[in-house]
């Protein structure tokens, strides 16, 4: 395996920025990001770089070299922004102090997206170098800082540039291997439709002692509206009509899935859970990759210190996000569930001598993207599996993912462009949580992965 | 009415004093405010000051001045913790930097219970100057730092020290008027059940694309337990059993209810709630002094941050407390509540493909208390009237409050003492709640209450 120290090095300071996009006090983090990839652009031959920040938002870093138009033209997709970090304490070494460890990058955002955006880049300054004046591939790369808080910037400015870029195919690099040993290559992702309800009470936070009793608590409303989301003995969500447009599992599905590693046993170990569980009828891989479910990201309601305050809260406010499968539409999924959530929401109740609503319940949408499924047979998924066998020593396995990336969707569905999803992280990468790491030498393959990638491109 | 400007002065340091008796990083602060109140006992005239600390906790500040053993004798009570802050961004000025707007103190503790504790400690001071070397009324004080956080070691210290606690009565300021021109004496007081529930699910916080459908959402779990407590219609609690030891309402009970001028308007405006709610088949008033409830104090659960963050939450816990009435037994309700939990609780159900506890549901215990019910007409009660009405012109009500003094249930169910309360606060005092105030002249007029019960108390 080719070291390049070098490139690795550049990796850290790039990890070093705090890049958290959804977090207002990193705007300036984010300006840094979005710089640090304009020069990482340069440095790797291409001139031609420009920054958009559309409507207020994190900077898009748009790039291209075109050398010939006649010749094939790839387009680059990476993001530069990451997940907050908290829980902070259950970090080991500090999330933005890069920290090698058995032969990996412990950083927030090494695997999501920074190390796998750096095999981009890094792996251009090698052709760059390795090609010179005549470049037999047209490059164009879009970098964005909104993928972890919903992509409002890429999604307006691609629709306003779909001339700007038009590609014979995009490679995203922001999936993991299925396994350690056993590369994949997704040709479905999951949607999301990222909710927030917030149930308001009182005009303040009130003693419990003078007041419980006579007013409605807000939390016991969320907890109403939050129960009847989902039945946890089925595991099927409750949400009418949330199943509606779901597409059943196909025969390829099945065929492909029987070529799929997957063991439960070790999907639970890595979850550090006790037992899987989900929707009944449906097999773990399934549950978690073709079919929509529900999930609370967060709630937040009056005390929540150590031991006790006897509050009756003003607030009690949820975050709630549903993965959705292909087909599913992410508006009419967003209606439904507010509609879901009003229809449940105590006002509507009839409550003894009550003579108005108890509490208000407001439900909004924060972010949503539909789905993606790409054919598994298309001629640039299938370069990408040779390329991916001839690196890392084992054919990747065709699968569908439960993640969601809302670009791809933008790219296959408006842009109606193919998609090469060539990933290099990790299962156990913990991505989104505390201790997120990159495997050094899945930085370097990845780096070799995608010059084969382009250099095959540029010989077609 | 007299102004005491210079205890006004002295009150004001005591409140810069941040003596959060939950909160672990407040200890030296603790030890501090338990300092202040022994040097103003002793600044009364009383010599004798012993501080005692139980298993670690905050200290005991007791003390007594006995000048002739046949004379009557009074124990005085007051708390010198005060309630966490938060949100702290709530308050017009800064908790522990008392500020005086339109004849108020504003500073947490002010009116709970620093200001009323010194009502006490004040007028002791003036007696002291008025009776000289022989004073006409035995006194013992007892001031604990535990109130707000369940007064372990108050109770501890108490039932092994009878004989030094042992008094014709006991006086407690600690309660507020019911209405602004309305002083009240309370004659009853709920006790408090305060617990608290961890739903543990997987190792980590996960990421819900990679893991959602496929491991039960501990957030869920808690929904559910949370949504199984209460119903929101009747306004019933729906632990089994917990309405089996309730004492209906009873005659007096009514009589003196009716000559409260409680205005249910009044009560929705100061909750700056919309509307009431509650216990069908009751009026608010006796929801909120004569029946048990149940409140959500708190929820904690996954991403509580701005905007968006896709996690399958590794924990969700609640703080959840339950006012008991007299002759609910706080053990036997903490039982309940636990065994009601467990059997909501995932794990008891059987899901498809499960093999083991989806989650781990945990319940315990914070702190309890008995409620309280006294004879509404004994002789020190009636006292307490007259010089109420005598210092604030208006003769007060005798009511049942929603509130738990845990401590009133030690001086009267264990030690066999009756209580006086004399209560100085106002209804809109803030308590526990940002911007708690506390009235300069129901300060003075406190100071002078108090001193006008000792007097005649000193004349029998």
């Amino acid at each position: 395996m080719k070291e390049y120290t070098d490139y690795l090095d550049e990796l850290l300071d790039f990890l070093r920025i705090p890049s958290v996009s959804t977090l207002p006090e990193h705007g300036d983090d984010m300006i840094r990001a979005a710089g640090w990839v304009a020069d990482a652009i340069r440095k790797a031959g291409i001139d031609f770089v420009e920054t958009h920040v559309v409507d207020g938002g994190h900077p898009l870093v748009f790039a291209e070299r075109i050398d010939d138009p006649a010749n094939p033209t790839v387009l680059l997709y990476g993001h530069y922004d990451v997940q907050p970090v908290d829980p902070l304490d259950e970090w080991k070494s500090p999330p933005f102090s890069p920290e090698i460890r058995g032969g990996a990058i412990y950083a927030r955002g090494s695997s999501d997206d920074k190390g796998q955006l750096c095999t981009h880049l890094f792996a251009l300054r090698e052709l760059s170098a390795k090609w010179g004046d005549k470049w037999p591939v047209n490059i164009k790369i879009i970098a964005e800082g909104e993928e972890e808080a919903g992509g409002a910037s890429i999604e307006k400015w691609a629709a306003e540039n779909h001339e700007k870029l038009a590609a014979d195919f995009a490679v995203i690099s922001d999936t993991a291997f299925l396994k350690r040993d056993t590369p994949s290559i997704d040709y479905g992702l999951r949607g999301i439709v990222y909710m927030e309800i917030e149930v308001t009470g009182p005009g303040r936070d009130l003693h419990s002692g003078v007041y419980g009793g006579g007013v409605m608590n807000p939390g016991s409303a969320l907890a109403r509206i939050l129960d009847s989301l989902i039945d946890l003995e089925t595991g099927r969500v409750l949400i009418p009509g949330f199943y509606d447009d779901v597409v059943a599992i196909t025969e390829t599905d099945r065929r492909l899935a029987a070529e799929v590693p997957f063991e439960e046993s070790k999907f639970i170990e890595q979850a550090g859970a006790k037992t899987c569980w989900g929707e009944s009828g449906y097999s773990t891989y399934e549950r978690i990759t073709s079919r929509p479910t529900l999930d609370i990201n967060g709630i937040t309601c009056g005390f929540q210190g150590e031991g006790a305050k006897t509050v009756l809260p003003r607030r009690a406010s949820a975050k709630v996000s549903m993965r959705i499968v292909p087909n599913q539409n992410p508006d009419d999924i967003a209606r439904k569930f507010c509609e879901h959530v009003n229809a449940i929401a105590p006002p509507q109740v009839s409550v003894a001598q009550v003579t108005g609503a108890p509490v208000t319940v407001e439900c909004r949408k924060i972010h949503a993207a539909s789905g993606v499924l790409l054919n598994p047979e298309s001629p640039h998924i299938s370069a990408a599996r040779d390329v991916m066998e001839e690196v890392f020593g084992a054919r990747p396995v065709l699968i569908r993912s439960g993640a969601s990336i809302p670009i791809a969707t933008i790219f296959n569905v408006e842009l109606g462009m193919d998609v090469v999803f060539l990933g290099f992280g990790m299962p156990d990468d913990a991505l989104h949580s505390p201790n997120e790491k990159f495997e050094i030498a899945q930085f370097y393959k990845g780096i070799e992965a995608v010059m084969k990638l382009l250099e095959r491109v540029g010989k077609r």
